[in-house]
């Protein structure tokens, strides 16, 4: 018999959908342009503001991610602009890369990975461009290290220095307070596949008028867009009767609208509350277990835990031994930090005892693979959180649109 | 009591997905890393070779159809370079949009919607540019006037001239023959939403080795892609353990796993036989009802059937009623063709009696827009064409992969 026969997905990449978002995709296909799909397009639009905390259209595309992260740069950038990108760890670097592919002078202010960016050096750095850099892209959530920079701080800096920012914001929004419109964020990109508890193919860009404004100037300079551009999209989405310019991925935006109903119903501040309890409860789950977290210390570090290997424990190991014997996928370190860290994601869809199975599972797994680890201890640091946080536990309830 | 409360899906937006298809996205979602999604990836990969014609590797990206012809158009072209758009329609004058967008100096030959592109004048035109003309961007199955091209005649034309041909076979791809080795076409895109029955939000570019050479020309002299890129994607997809490099649409990659499942069952010369039948037919019932096909005769046009709206009945009228009094989701025309024309559609899941049903419900249509018509009338063409046909009528058999 296998008692540890059931998958539990704990990565940043896909996170594991609720019931009735699964469900709605069984359902047969609509046609884009029917009253009854317009109907649900025209609310997930409505919904996704909600999320963003925007008043802005949040454009929607048929992409990953990173289909909205090209288009914060296909958009704004012409060849031969000059770019800043503050970046701090893997995905922070793919803004340098997709600057460099679109012919922009890209200025890498590359932070250690593990540590935040340091607005002081965008400061710095800005200043010594003078005034030339017309965009700054960074990450809010940098999920290859696990580390939430200060976005707020960033883009005050830059503003000062009359460059717009732009944040990929796909492992953070949903998870840690963004707030698009206070913050003043020019350009705030997402994907459906992480808080969201969709499934990925759907990216989102909220884009600030001002942006807007230097999109239409960039195109004037030789920036080139078609799919994502963003003019295009956001004429469609304004009609009366809101459309794609191309065919929506409707299967994903009908997953979409129930996820959100159901962000809707616990609302923004109960979801921030519960990863924040998620993201506590594994830190104290890691620290009881006498490990090290790997990053600054961090209360808003909700969206994946990162863990350094123990000494003497093979790295890759962890997470190969936690699929294979216990069914349970967390992730490792990409590029130099491969082997020396492993990563527990909780942002989306996770409960409570989404994050006690991992632990469990993963003080067996450090056992047999030779760590010396007390059975239960990080378990019973974890639970210490949950019974103080005295909030609901049950994961949040299904619910139809 | 509503006898007509059934949903019928007759365009070629999205179309039917088989049962098996729907169901298998209400499944758990899976790591795109995991060795069981790595496992469908590859087989969904090799499937699509087939489904295409070519040894090739097909490039599959998470996005609409438009996504796979913005890469045949961001990857061969950079500022400055000539390119011919062979049109004759709406989706063929995509082409010539997306090449200005890359700032292209864009030869656009339109032929009159309804009509074939001519290869002589393919002919003439490179013969005028004088060997400038670096790509040659047409379409396969023509969706807003349901015409098909003579592919294999133009792409001749253009490697005469020293230029390759891209052809956009979104609706076409799984339909009607299009031997891509053979014919030795350079670039052909689809999507996954037509004829290989899966939601959209997938994209494919088959890329011949001398088109991912000029794609690296057009690179050095300033071609930007990277969501889009052909390099990137091809890299990863010819791993060892085939990767993407962002984010899989997961979901919809095992949808089209258990689709393409079910094409390898029917064959592609089952499949591609079924659509003749079909589109048989439709052209035969629309004739014994006494109404005008629009387009030439062909007897290869089986993704769409386009007919003439009679004088004297409100052509936009058509697919409302029919959608609204029947269930029947059919198309109108678009552009300067809005309110002369209907497409009925019957790309993908397709059967009998979905042309049946359809033609049934066109009929009392007419009758109550106060057209001349017979019931049963185009009902009894079509009926005359399936008996005649002697191949089973059955929907396509479902099928695990």
């Amino acid at each position: 018999m296998n008692v540890f026969q059931k998958d539990y997905l704990m990565t940043a990449g896909p996170t594991p959908l609720p019931p009735p978002v699964s469900q709605v995709m069984a359902e047969p296909i609509l046609y884009h342009r029917s009253p009854v799909f317009i109907e649900i397009y025209e609310r997930v639009l409505r919904r996704l503001r909600t999320v963003f905390q925007t008043e802005r259209e949040v454009l929607m595309f048929a992409a990953s991610g990173t289909g909205a992260m090209e288009s914060a740069v296909s958009n704004l950038i012409a060849p031969g602009d000059a770019a800043l990108v503050a970046s701090c760890g893997k995905f922070g670097q793919r803004w340098a890369e997709l600057c460099d592919s679109y012919g922009a002078r890209t200025l890498h202010l590359e932070a250690q990975w593990g540590e935040r960016v340091d607005p002081d050096e965008v400061d710095r750095a800005l200043s010594e461009a003078s005034g030339e850099v017309k965009a700054v892209y960074t990450t809010h959530s940098e999920t290859s290290t696990g580390v939430i920079n200060d976005v707020r701080a960033i883009t005050e800096t830059a503003h000062r220095h009359g460059a717009v920012v732009c944040v990929d914001a796909v492992s953070g929004l949903g998870v840690v307070d963004l707030p698009v419109d206070e913050w003043e964020l020019d350009v705030v990109v997402a994907g459906s596949q992480k808080a969201l508890m969709t499934p990925p193919g759907l990216a989102f860009s909220a884009v600030s008028e001002r942006a807007h404004q230097l999109a239409g100037e960039a195109r004037e300079r030789g920036a080139a867009s078609y799919y994502f551009d963003w003019a295009r999209t956001l004429e469609g989405q304004a009609k009366q009767q809101p459309d794609s310019p191309f065919t929506p991925a409707v299967t994903l935006v009908r997953a979409l609208d129930v996820a959100l109903a159901m962000i809707e119903e616990e609302t923004l501040e109960g979801v921030f509350a519960r990863h924040a309890v998620l993201g506590r409860a594994a830190r104290e789950a890691v620290k009881a277990l006498g490990l090290e977290l790997f990053g600054p210390e961090d209360d808003n570090a909700n969206v994946v835990t990162v863990v350094k290997v123990p000494e003497g424990v093979e790295g890759t190991a962890i997470p190969k031994k936690m699929r294979q014997d216990y069914g349970i996928t967390i992730a490792g370190g990409q590029s130099q930090l491969k082997g020396r860290i492993i990563r527990i994601a909780h942002c989306g869809y996770y409960g409570a005892f989404d994050i006690l199975s991992t632990i469990a599972a993963l003080e067996m797994t450090l056992k047999e693979l030779g760590a010396d680890v007390t059975l239960g201890a990080g378990v019973s640091g974890a639970q210490q959180v949950f019974l103080e946080a005295g909030i609901p536990m049950a994961q949040p309830v299904a619910s139809a649109p």
